[in-house]
C-alpha cells in the first residue's frame, strides 16, 4: 500500500490521516466544498475535491468517491464512520475498481447490514441474540410473532441502522397502532419498509467488543467498551473496560464476538455489539463493520493502534499482535464534544471556533479535526472533537475527564461540555443502562 | 493535604495543578508580574501575587514565596523543578513554618547538593562514581593524582555546578597549563579556587534513573530515561526506556539508584544521573531531588503519574505501587519546545503566541502552561511546551512525533520545532552520546 484516498472528514480523517504516515503511506484527503480549508486536508499529502457541501453530493457520494480515487492515483480507499462505510455497493465498486477497501469483503458488509442474516449468523454461531422474530410485512404475522418474543418488545427496519426505524412497543394492542408507521418509515428511510420485532431488554447495558481480523488466520478481540450512556441512542460517553464486569462475563462476551467474526469470515477492524442484562446474560444485537467512533478507549487500555492494524491488514499483512499479547492495563473514558446546545434541547449549533485550547497532560488524547478559527458547519454531525482520558484506574480516568473539561476552553459555539462536567460525577457511581441518561436528563 | 502553594510557572505548574485537583487537594498558584494572565494562574483555585518578574524578585525569592504561603493557607509547598527546588535552605524554611516542602528533607537535599558529598555517598553505597580525585590545591598534587584518574580527564570546580568552571585535559603536558587557569577561574565564579579532577568518558551516554520513596520503607526504581541528545549540557530529547541496554544493565544500573536513595534516606520523587560507557560500565554523576522536566517519559512507558506519587509521599502515605508492579510498556520520546531560533545560535525568542495549535491522537501528550494570544516571556527560560510520544515499540513513538510535529502549528515566535524535525530521522539510528548533537549541529 503506498498512497490512500481518506473518504471521510474531521476527527477521523485526520486519524486516518496520522494512521497513513506513521505506517508510511501517502494521504490523500477527498474533500467537499464546505471542507475546502479543513485542517485535515492541509495535513495530508494531496487532496481532491469531491462536490457540494451536502453529504450526498460529496461523502456519500460513491461516483464522486471512486472518481476522486481515479485521479488521486490511490491504491486504497479507507472510508471512516458513517458516509460510505458500510455500503457494501461501494466496497464493492472500490475493488472491482482494482483497489484495496479499507474493511471487511463486500459481502460481509451486505451479511451483516441486514440485520436479520446478522442475526441469523449470531445464532449458527452459538452467539446468544435477542428473542427476536424473521422479517415481517404484515400485522397478522407480526402478532404471532409478537406472542412468541414476548412485549415490552421493539419494531425495527430490517435495513435500519446507526439507532434510526426503531420503535417501542409495550402491548399487542400498541402493536397495531405502531406497525404501519414503522413499515412506512423503513420505506422512506431505509427504501424498504420490512421490520422485524425485537424483545425490549430493559436496564440492559450497551456492550460492544472489538475484533480484528487478517488475510492469516488471526482473530483477536480487543476486549470491551460500555456505551450505555446515550441519548435518542446516540452515544455520548463510552469506556473501556466495562465497569464491574465479572471476568467469566468478560471473556463469554469476547469470545462469542470472535466466534461470530470467524463464522462470517470476517476481516479488518470490526465491532460487535450486545445487550448485557442485569444477570450477566448477554444478547447480540449488530455488528458494526468499520472502525468505530469510540475506538480510542480501547487504544488506550491495551496499546493498540487499530488504525494502523485496519492499514495492515488491507495491505495483507498479519495482525501486530495474537490474543495472548492483548493485556488490558487501567481504564480510558470517551467524552463526545458536540457543537449542540444540552439546554436548548441539543440543538445543533454550528458556528466559528473562536477559541479552541485543548487539554493536556498525563492521560489526555485529545482527537480532533478542527483547530481555532474553523467554522463547523451545519451540514455534518456536530461532533468536533473527543476527549479521552486514560488512567490506572477507572477513578484516575475519571478524574482527569473533570480536569480535562475544566482547562478545555471552547469559545464561538456551545457544547456538550458542560453536560460532562455535570454528567461525570454521577458516572463515578459506577455503570448505567442505556436509557438512564434520557431518564436523568429528564 | 488540603491545600498546595504550587511556587513555579509555565507547564510544571499546570502540571501540578492538574495532579492536586486529581487527588482532590486545592492548588494556589504563585505568580510574578509578567505571570499575572497566565493561563495556569486562571485553573488554579486561588492565586497569589509574589513580585516583580525577574525570578530573584518573585520565584527565586524565598522570603515572598513563604510569604505567599502563610497569606494562602495553605499546608504544603511545591517546588517544581528549578527556582527554589533544590534549595535546602528553602525547604528547611518550609518545614520551619509548619507546612510540608513537597521533596525530600533538607538535609538530604544538601548532601546530594554538594558534589563531593555526593561522591562520598555513592561510594558508600557501592554505587560505581566516575574515577577521580579528591580536592586539590596545587600541581604536584595534580599530577600524582592524574597519574592514577588516567587521560583525558576533567578539571572541575569543586565548588561548582551547572556544566560550569570544567576544562577537559587531553595529557600530563596539558594539565600544567591548564590547571593554574581553571584554579583562576574557580575562584573567580565560586569563590574557591579549589578543583578536582575527574575521568573524561567519551562517547559516554547520559542515563538517569527515576526513584521514588516513602516515610514507610517503600523505595522504588521507574526504571531509566536516556537523555544524551544535549546542547551545551541541556537536554533537548529524552527518552525512556535507554534504546539497546541490555537487560542486566538496566537492572543493574536501577539497584545502583535505589541503593543510593536508600543509603541517603531518600524521600519523594529524585533522579539519579549517570554516565554509561559503551561496554556497559556505568559512574554516578550527581542526583537531582526534585521532579525532573522529563518525567513524563517515565510515565508513559510505566503509567505512573509521579506528581500523584510526589502528593502522595509528602501526605505521609506509602506510594501507590510495589516494584514489581512497574512493569514496562512500550518506548516514549519527549521533545522540548524552546521559543529559541535554531537557526540563530538557539538565541532565545520572546514574543507572542499568535497561533498554538496543539497535535493530538494516539499516544500524544502535550504538556504546556500556555495558550494561543500569550506572550512568552523574556525573564524566564524559554521552554514553551514538552511534545511526549508514546508507542509500543520506539520506532512507533518516533513515526507518532515526526506526526505531531507536522500538525504542530506555532506561529510567533521561532521554535525548536524545525531542528527536532531535522533531528528525528537521525535518533532513528539508535542511541546517541552526549557529545554527539553538537557535532552534528556543526
Amino acid at each position: 500500500m503506498r498512497r490512500v484516498l481518506v473518504a471521510n472528514r474531521g476527527e477521523i480523517a485526520l486519524r486516518i490521516i496520522r494512521a497513513c504516515h506513521e505506517a508510511g503511506v501517502e494521504a490523500v484527503a477527498a474533500y467537499s466544498d464546505a471542507d475546502k480549508a479543513a485542517r485535515w486536508v492541509e495535513l495530508a499529502d494531496d487532496s481532491v475535491h469531491i462536490g457540494g457541501s451536502p453529504a450526498g453530493k460529496s461523502y456519500l457520494n460513491a461516483d464522486a468517491v471512486l472518481t476522486a480515487a481515479w485521479q488521486s492515483d490511490v491504491d486504497a480507499v479507507h472510508p471512516g464512520y458513517g458516509f460510505l462505510s458500510e455500503n457494501a455497493a461501494f466496497a464493492r465498486r472500490v475493488a472491482e475498481a482494482g483497489l484495496t477497501f479499507i474493511g471487511p469483503p463486500a459481502d460481509v458488509i451486505e451479511k451483516m447490514g441486514d440485520k436479520a442474516t446478522a442475526r441469523r449468523m449470531a445464532e449458527e454461531a452459538g452467539v446468544p441474540v435477542v428473542p427476536g422474530s424473521g422479517p415481517l410485512n404484515d400485522l397478522a404475522a407480526a402478532e404471532a410473532a409478537a406472542a412468541e418474543v414476548g412485549f415490552p418488545l421493539l419494531v425495527k427496519a430490517a435495513a435500519g441502522g446507526g439507532g434510526r426505524g426503531i420503535r417501542p412497543v409495550a402491548s399487542a394492542e400498541e402493536l397495531a397502532d405502531v406497525l404501519p408507521t414503522a413499515q412506512a418509515e423503513a420505506a422512506a428511510a431505509f427504501g424498504d419498509g420490512t421490520v422485524y420485532l425485537e424483545r425490549l431488554l430493559e436496564r440492559a447495558r450497551h456492550i460492544e467488543v472489538q475484533v480484528l481480523a487478517d488475510d492469516h488466520g488471526g482473530v483477536v478481540h480487543a476486549y470491551e467498551r460500555d456505551c450505555s450512556v446515550q441519548r435518542r441512542r446516540q452515544k455520548l460517553f463510552e469506556e473501556a473496560p466495562a465497569p464491574g464486569l465479572e471476568r467469566e462475563v468478560r471473556e463469554a462476551i469476547a469470545e462469542a464476538a470472535v466466534r461470530l467474526a470467524r463464522h462470517v469470515g470476517y476481516r479488518g477492524a470490526g465491532t460487535v455489539e450486545f445487550l448485557l442484562a442485569d444477570d450477566g446474560s448477554f444478547y447480540f444485537i449488530e455488528m458494526n463493520t468499520r472502525i468505530q467512533v469510540e475506538h480510542p478507549v480501547t487504544e488506550c487500555v491495551t496499546g493498540l493502534d487499530l488504525v494502523a492494524e485496519q492499514l495492515r491488514i488491507a495491505d495483507g499483512k498479519a495482525l501486530s499482535v495474537t490474543q495472548e499479547d492483548i493485556v488490558l492495563d487501567g481504564a480510558a473514558v470517551e467524552l463526545r464534544l458536540n457543537a449542540e446546545d444540552p439546554d436548548a434541547g441539543f440543538r445543533p449549533a454550528p458556528g466559528e471556533l473562536t477559541r479552541f485550547d485543548l487539554p493536556g497532560g498525563p492521560g489526555v488524547r485529545v482527537d480532533t479535526g478542527f483547530v481555532a478559527g474553523d467554522r463547523i458547519s451545519p451540514f455534518y454531525d456536530s461532533m468536533i472533537a473527543k476527549l479521552i482520558c486514560w488512567g490506572a484506574t477507572r477513578g484516575e480516568a475519571l478524574s482527569r475527564a473533570r480536569q480535562a473539561l475544566a482547562e478545555l476552553r471552547v469559545e464561538g459555539v456551545p457544547t456538550t461540555a458542560s453536560l460532562h462536567a455535570r454528567l461525570l460525577p454521577e458516572l463515578a457511581g459506577g455503570p448505567v443502562h442505556t436509557r438512564w441518561l434520557e431518564g436523568w436528563l429528564g
